[in-house]
C-alpha cells in the first residue's frame, strides 16, 4: 500500500488532535477533525467538520471523506464508535475504548492480566458505598465509572463520616470507591501496537500531578531499570487482550517498590508529550503510523527529557524560547482555569545538564514549585 | 509583546511554506499563504488566499489579515514586496530580496564583503558573451540574472563554439557568464539574523547536486573546522550589509582549499532541511521566530545528519519508516520530473552509525548512487 495522501479522521478537536495532525503532515497525511466547537484548537491546522457525536448524517459524511478514524478523546459515546466501524476503519477498536471508558471494567481487566490495583469496589447505591468504606477504609476516593478525567468526577473521603457528602457529590452516578494508596511515585507507560501486533514502548515516564492535573513528566524515569520490564509486560498484555491498535498510556503507582495499575487512556497521552522532541518517533507520529498500518518508528529516548504542563494560562514564552534545547508548545486555546493550554519540553544530555536547565526555567517563570519535584528526582 | 496567535503571511505556497507553518504551529502561530495555485501544498496545513503577485486588492486583504509577511519563494516581483512594506511588516526586506534575485548584484555584494567568486561577467548582448568567453574561457556557464533556480535558466559552454547556442538558449535575457570552477566540495551556510541583529548559524552543511538539483546534504560538514568560521563570517557580513531578518542560505564552493561564493537564497533552504530533526531549533522555527521578533532558538547539531532529496517522485516509504532515527517527509505534491516532492533525514550519533544507516537505506531504495558520495565523505 501507499499511505501518501491518506486521510485520518479524528473524533475530538483538542490539542491531541492538533499534535496528531502536525505529526502526520510530514508523512504526507491529511486529517479531518470532528468536533462540535468552532474554536476547537485542532481546526487551526486541519479541516474541521462541526458536528455532535450523535449527528449520524454528519458522521456518514465524515466516514466517506476519510480512510481511517481515531480519537483525541476517549469519551466518545460507544454507540458512535460502533456505528463508525460499520462505515470506516476505526482504531483503537470500540471495545478497547469502552473498557477504558469504564473504571470498573478497566480495573477488572488489570486484574485479569495480572496487574494489581488499589482496593476498589463497585458503587451503585448509598448502601454499596457505606459497605465499601467499611471494607476499604479511608482515605479513599469515590470516582464516577465514566466520563472522569483530570480529577473531574471525583470525591475524596477523609473519614467514614464523608459517605453522604461523597454520595451526594457524585449525584448517584455509577461509581467505584478506590483505596487511597500512599504511593512513592507515579509512572506511565506510553505504548504503541501496530495493526499486525508489533508492540513498542517509549522509556518509562515519571509523573507529578497538581490539583488532579498532570504538572510535570520526566523521561526516562530514574531508577526504573527493574520496574520497566514489568510495566511494559503489563502494557503488552493489556494491548493484546484488547487487540489494541495505536498509542495508549498505562498509569501506574509505585507502592512498597511494586506496581499498581491506576488507569489507562486509550489515546496519545499528556505524559507522552516529551516524545515530540525527546524520541526519534513521537507518540503522535507512531499513533498515525499504527492506525494506517505503517511500520512503527523508533521509540528510544534521546537523552533526558522533562515536560512542564501549562494549565490555566501560559507563562512567559521568552525564557523558554531563549533556553537551549527547550521547546515551546502553545495549543492556540484561550486561557481558562484548569484548562491545558500548552506545555514546554526541556531536553538535555544528562541529569546534571537538565538540573541547570530546570533551575533557570523555574526561576525565570516563577515556577519553582512546579520544577521542584523533578529536580528532587534528578538528584 | 506576546506572539501567541500572531499570523504570519507567506508569499508562495510550496513545501517551504508548508514546513514553516508546521514549525510555527507549536509556537501558537497562525499562517496565511498566498499562491495562485489551488493545489499549493502548503494549503494542506494552512489557509490559502488564491491570488497573483500583482493582484493588489487581494494583497491588501492579505496584509490586513496578517501581522508580518515573509516568503517561501525569492522570485516575488520587487514591486510587490515594496508595495507590501507600505501595508505590513515584511522580512526579509525588499532590498535583500532584490539583490539575491539578481545574480550580478549578488556576486557584486559578495566581492564588496570580501568573499571571492568564480570569474564572472555581465552579459547583455551576443558581443558581451563572445568577449566574456575570450576572457573567462570554457568550460563556463551562462545563467540568466533573474528567475533561475534548480539549474533552470542555465547553459553550459564546453567550448567557444557554443557562444551562439548559449545566447539562443537564454533568448537574450540579461545574464552572467561564470567560469566553471573545478570545486572540491559544495558547502552551505544556513544562517539566521533576528530583528535586533543577533546572528546565528547552524553547523556548515556539505551538499551534492544531481542534474542541477540538490541530491544530498550532510551536516556537520566533515573536515570543516578551519573553513567554518570563515564561511560564517562571510554570511554575517552579508546579513549585516543587507540588514537581513530571517533565515538565508549562502552556497559556497571549496576550491584549492579556499572558499568561493556561489549564490545566496533569501529564505529557508533545501540544504537546511536536516535541521528539522538534527538541531534543537530548525531553520523553519528560527525563521518564524526571527520575523516575529522572538528570541532565536538553539542552532547546534545533534549528532550526524544526512538529508536525501526526493526529486520527481517518492521512493518506497517503508524502508525509511522502519529505519531507526530516520524521518520521512512527503510534501503532498504530485509526481513530476524535476519536482522536489519530499525528502528523508537520517540522524546518527556518529559517522560509523550513519554509514550503516546510509548503506541500508541506499540498498533498500535502490538509491546506491544517491548515497555514494555521502558515504565517501564519511570515510
Amino acid at each position: 500500500m501507499t499511505h501518501s495522501g491518506s486521510t485520518i479522521g479524528i473524533l475530538g478537536g483538542g490539542q491531541l488532535a492538533r499534535m496528531l495532525a502536525l505529526a502526520g503532515a510530514p508523512l504526507g497525511l491529511r486529517f479531518l477533525v470532528v468536533d462540535n466547537a468552532e474554536e476547537a484548537c485542532a481546526a487551526q491546522v486541519a479541516p474541521l467538520l462541526r458536528a455532535d457525536w450523535r449527528d449520524f448524517d454528519a458522521l456518514a459524511d465524515f466516514a466517506r471523506r476519510i480512510d481511517v478514524a481515531t480519537f483525541d478523546f476517549e469519551n466518545v459515546p460507544a454507540d458512535t464508535a460502533h456505528w463508525l466501524t460499520e462505515h470506516t476503519r476505526v482504531f483503537p477498536n470500540p471495545r478497547a475504548l469502552s473498557i477504558s471508558q469504564d473504571r470498573l471494567a478497566e480495573k477488572s481487566l488489570f486484574h485479569e492480566i495480572g496487574l494489581a490495583t488499589p482496593a476498589f469496589a463497585a458503587i451503585d447505591s448509598r448502601d454499596d458505598l457505606a459497605r465499601a468504606v467499611e471494607r476499604i477504609g479511608t482515605p479513599s476516593i469515590l470516582k464516577t465509572r465514566r466520563l472522569g478525567y483530570d480529577g473531574k468526577g471525583q470525591f475524596r473521603l477523609k473519614s467514614p463520616a464523608d459517605v453522604d457528602a461523597a454520595w451526594n457529590a457524585l449525584a448517584g452516578a455509577p461509581s467505584i470507591l478506590e483505596a487511597f494508596v500512599p504511593f512513592e511515585r507515579e509512572l506511565s507507560v506510553i505504548a504503541v501496537r501496530s495493526r499486525d501486533g508489533e508492540f513498542r514502548t517509549w522509556p518509562l515516564t515519571q509523573n507529578w500531578h497538581a490539583d488532579g492535573i498532570l504538572s510535570a513528566s520526566l523521561a526516562p524515569a530514574p531508577d526504573s531499570d527493574a520496574l520497566a520490564p514489568i510495566a511494559f509486560a503489563h502494557a503488552r498484555r493489556i494491548a493484546e487482550e484488547l487487540d489494541y491498535v495505536g498509542v495508549f498510556a498505562l498509569e501506574l503507582f509505585v507502592c512498597d517498590g511494586g506496581l499498581l495499575g491506576n488507569e489507562m487512556a486509550p489515546r496519545v497521552h499528556n505524559s507522552g508529550h516529551w516524545t515530540i522532541e525527546g524520541a526519534p518517533a513521537s507518540q503522535f507520529e507512531n499513533h498515525v503510523r499504527a492506525v494506517l498500518g505503517l511500520p512503527l518508528g523508533d521509540t528510544s529516548a534521546l537523552g533526558v527529557n522533562v515536560m512542564l504542563n501549562w494549565v490555566g494560562e501560559l507563562p512567559q514564552a521568552n525564557p523558554v524560547l531563549a533556553e537551549p534545547r527547550a521547546h515551546w508548545h502553545d495549543y492556540g486555546k484561550s486561557a481558562r482555569p484548569g484548562r491545558k493550554v500548552g506545555h514546554a519540553t526541556l531536553c538535555a544530555n544528562d541529569a546534571a545538564e537538565m538540573r541547570e536547565r530546570l533551575l533557570r526555567i523555574g526561576a525565570a517563570l516563577g515556577r519553582e514549585s512546579q520544577v521542584a519535584p523533578v529536580l528532587a528526582a534528578l538528584r
